[in-house]
């Protein structure tokens, strides 16, 4: 057995609450190198006859990536604390894997054990429910639709007549999703994303001027609490986006700092290397990357950091909107991201909190900051398989394992799953423009663990580079909409909210690469019922053997909603090329 | 090179601000597997022809353990922010290691290295400075000394006169505690860490009744005053013990509910399961064990909350102390102690707040917490070794290059060590009464980085097995202590406080075990100085030779403060049976 790959720390995604009762335990081994896991249990304080008194558990094999096992159990402890320790196996070799180390055979010392205290409720990383249920659409509001054309800026062009650029607009605004709503209800969504609105500069309003109002190009408060309303009553969620690392150029705190230096008022509510401030040849001040118009906010100010929070709450309370996506959040003090958690679910306690984090993100989701990350990781891992064929379907199932094992799976079915956005190239672009591709990147999107979202115009095969070429107005006509493109991915999101199961109910199992090379399967299952969703990689056509004793028993193919009984052994799923099946037995 | 055996992952104990502007980076590799490792590092928006610009800096080899070498390097990113990775070099291989894991040549995606994405001030796990220097002392008040005769609890037995039984009272107190202060003094120690001192029936107190007064049998809030004046007069820090994961039986809020049932105020201060409470055959609430008459405390309810910050101000605020020692923190949830350490860190910047936990304590050390723990896997590697002779030397350095590289060098520094406390047999009992392995045991501890603890009584050569055997009262007749153990405690209590590079100044390394099989030795080096510590574990003489090139240097035996030059390449230390040497280079 290769100790030095066993891996385990109580707490983060090894160890944690899945619920106020139940711990979820996982260990880490070699790729094909333990048979079996064991796991030993019991009450820190239970001892008979001066003996530590515990149970073994069985634990199951959930996934290998390229070097890896991982095992899992879930535990229930009676008096929720739990010591435990790992008994792994392989041939007549036997080992013991404890807070101390390995040892040759279990210990008898409970100090060998690991250790998870108390399950105390308020510590568990309990995120929303309904966001298991949600399918999301990111609205880049200056492109998505005008409905107003009197709150158009000076030099507003006309829609979609032009390339984007980082400086112009075309007008898009609140009112112009309002009008839009049917459509989305069309397509089956129930949460939008915004990227910001409150009063900004530029055409992307991440440089906030007015943290508490709407950029008058968008509209105004009435208008969005008119969408918020309609969204609502429409079965849409709405979370907007909180640009709280740094402020922009013209923030009044900031130009007041610019203008009385060290004799402002504001002078720490940035970091300030010297006074007065220049923004050339570099900026004597921080700033989000070197973006001399982008100063970045101290949040460790007490001042600055009562500010936001207000903010923070002020469109909860006033508004209530359902979600915040916290922009650059990984460059923001952790204790500002618990205070700002404790304060906005004061007041909605089922509000969704999302971070902007493309790495690992542990830190950030152990239940005291945010619900989710953005999961740029997931992303990666889909864009180089479908659109640029960079790895193989063994290598992405590989990489999806480690993504799924890096956290919680109570973060897992809340993370917010991501084909592109406002920061990447469109996924049409990325697939060379090959409209099978992008079909199967949605496919596998709305079909697999987490919360989907799609970033506007991409399900009508929209394309462009990377901002500002991603940023494109939505074209209304419907000759210039992929309504191929657009038709697969309202299947697929209406067979998701028709079955639990295809969203995140039940648990998720990839099948073996060795039973097709070619073919990418998983199944999703709650114990009575199993959906199996599979993709055909390659080019041709391919024969997908179930492996399953399904005789007598009923099928259906759920994209044509045709049922059929396996009256053999062993049933065969045709797949074309780029072909997705999704069977429920 | 065996990638399994890699391991790094951003902040804990792998990367974390040292300082405002320093970071430190740590990974572990298998064992004698990788001979280079070097840190590729940089600002993560800096950038030049479209090209990520970054340097590379090569880590040292801190350490090894039973299966890994540990490697460091500490970083000060010029932004504070940082992107970075790992080249692993062994023979002609050479590994590219990320966030997205092992690539065959460093990659050019950013996105595939690691990121430390802002070093925030508040974040830093910063450590109270003065405890680094500390050598504290712990008392258990009930038998340290009877200052006061009139103070004490009907039925207390004579001084000494008997065993302690875990019902009996010897009249100890706190007036008590203020006539030694001289014997305290000359022993050296800088800080008392006395276990509880509030209302409470046992003589433990560690089942409290009354949080904000005095025990009486103990004194009174004016003799803690007091006490606190002159150790402070004579510099000597004063830390209390809070037991906030549970009351006591005759806590009045408990017994509110076991009165009242459902009808109590206090109904949701414990963790009750119905009503009415019952203790027999076992309590219907949660309790500390299953000890009846500890009910657990619900520090999640918001008044319990308040109630127990409250507590912890109140005794910093009135009374100065300057450190809380946390009774079984590691069951209270991690919510309420960022509260504590926010509440009273606002008073008193510089307290102390040590954890009492037994396993590894990363969840509680980030900064966000505790300062310390009780760092008992320290004690029991010593025992190990020192005392039982159960392990090697060479065991030992592995052990304790573990428990170094669990946590940061932060937290290192004030971690308190100790070699036996009032749940653990006493130090001469647990080493056969062997006093030359006791005196090793001292040595360790007394020349080790972290904090040092002695339990009293333990430098005198007490005896006496688990509680209640630990708990016996201090015999203060002279004829009754071991002088010699005595001296040798205060010798090194001096040197420590003289050479500040014995306490936590400086690097510490451990000399390779190949120079002398019998010997631990280490080194503690600020770059200008160097003193090695050496300590002989066999029982018979042995020559210990220093590995460095010392030809026209002098050298100074700290131990008998005698200066001698190095006259030739290569000098040899003797070391009797047992015994321990002290050389300033």
């Amino acid at each position: 057995m290769l100790l030095e790959a066993v891996y385990h720390r109580p707490k983060e995604n090894y160890a944690y609450a899945r619920t106020a009762k139940e711990l979820h335990i996982r260990i880490r081994t070699k790729k094909n190198d333990v048979e079996q896991v064991t796991l030993l249990h019991g009450d820190p304080y239970k001892w008979q006859g001066g003996k530590w008194v515990h149970t073994s558990t069985s634990m199951i094999l959930t996934g290998s990536d390229q070097l890896f096992d991982y095992w899992f159990t879930p535990i229930e402890p009676t008096f929720r604390r739990l010591r435990y320790g790992f008994v792994l196996k392989s041939g007549n070799e036997e080992i013991f894997y404890g807070d101390r180390g390995f040892h040759s055979s279990p210990s008898s010392d409970i100090g060998d054990y690991f250790c998870f205290p108390f399950l105390n409720k308020i510590d568990i990383p309990s995120t929303p429910k309904w966001v298991k249920n949600t399918v999301w659409y990111q609205i880049f509001p200056e492109r998505f639709a005008n409905g107003n054309k009197e709150s158009d800026p000076e030099g507003t062009l006309d829609w979609a007549s032009t390339e984007p650029t980082p400086n112009n607009f075309f007008g898009g605004d609140l009112d112009g999703v309002i009008e839009k709503i049917p459509y989305l209800k069309e397509l089956g969504i129930s949460g939008i994303y915004f990227t910001p609105i409150f009063t900004a500069y530029s055409n992307h309003k991440y440089d906030t001027i007015n943290y508490l109002e709407i950029d008058p190009q968008f509209g105004t408060k009435q208008t969005l609490k008119n969408l918020i309303t309609k969204c609502h009553d429409n079965g849409i969620r709405v979370m907007l986006d909180a640009v709280f690392n740094h402020s922009g150029f013209y923030f009044p705190p900031f130009q007041d700092v610019l203008k009385n230096g060290e004799n402002s008022i504001y002078k720490d509510w940035f970091h300030t290397h010297e006074f007065p401030l220049q923004t050339e040849p570099v900026p004597n001040y921080d700033t989000f990357a070197f973006t001399p118009y982008m100063p970045k906010l101290n949040t460790e100010n007490k001042e600055v950091k009562e500010y936001l929070l207000e903010v923070g709450k002020y469109w909860v309370k006033e508004f209530d909107i359902d979600g915040w996506r916290l922009d650059v959040a990984n460059e923001i003090d952790h204790h500002f991201w618990r205070e700002f958690r404790k304060e906005v679910k004061s007041i909605k306690p089922e509000l969704y909190i999302l971070g902007e984090i493309w790495h690992d993100s542990m830190p950030w989701l152990q239940g005291d900051q945010f619900d989710a990350v953005m999961n740029y990781p997931f992303t990666t891992n889909l864009l180089k398989l479908f659109a640029k064929r960079t790895i193989s379907a063994k290598q992405f199932v590989e990489n999806m394992t480690t993504v799924l094992h890096m956290y919680p799976q109570n973060v897992n079915e809340v993370n917010f799953n991501l084909l592109g956005s406002h920061d990447t190239a469109r996924v049409l672009t990325e697939c060379g423009e090959n409209l099978n591709r992008a079909k199967q990147l949605f496919s596998f999107l709305l079909t697999f663990i987490g919360t989907p979202c799609i970033y506007y115009g991409d399900e009508i095969g929209l394309t462009g580079g990377q901002d500002p070429g991603c940023r494109e107005c939505f074209p209304w006509e419907k000759e210039k909409q992929n309504l191929e493109l657009l038709e697969h991915v309202k299947t697929l999101i209406s067979l998701r909210k028709k079955h639990p199961l295809l969203a995140n109910e039940g648990i998720l199992s990839f099948l073996p690469l060795e039973l097709n090379e070619s073919c990418i399967a998983f199944t999703k299952s709650n114990g009575t019922d199993t959906i199996i969703i599979i993709l055909n990689c390659a080019e041709n056509t391919t024969r997908y053997h179930l492996p399953f004793d399904l005789k007598g028993r009923k099928l259906i193919d759920l994209l044509n909603e045709k049922e059929f009984a396996a009256d053999s052994d062993s049933i065969d799923v045709e797949l074309p090329g780029l072909g997705l099946s999704i069977i429920k037995i």
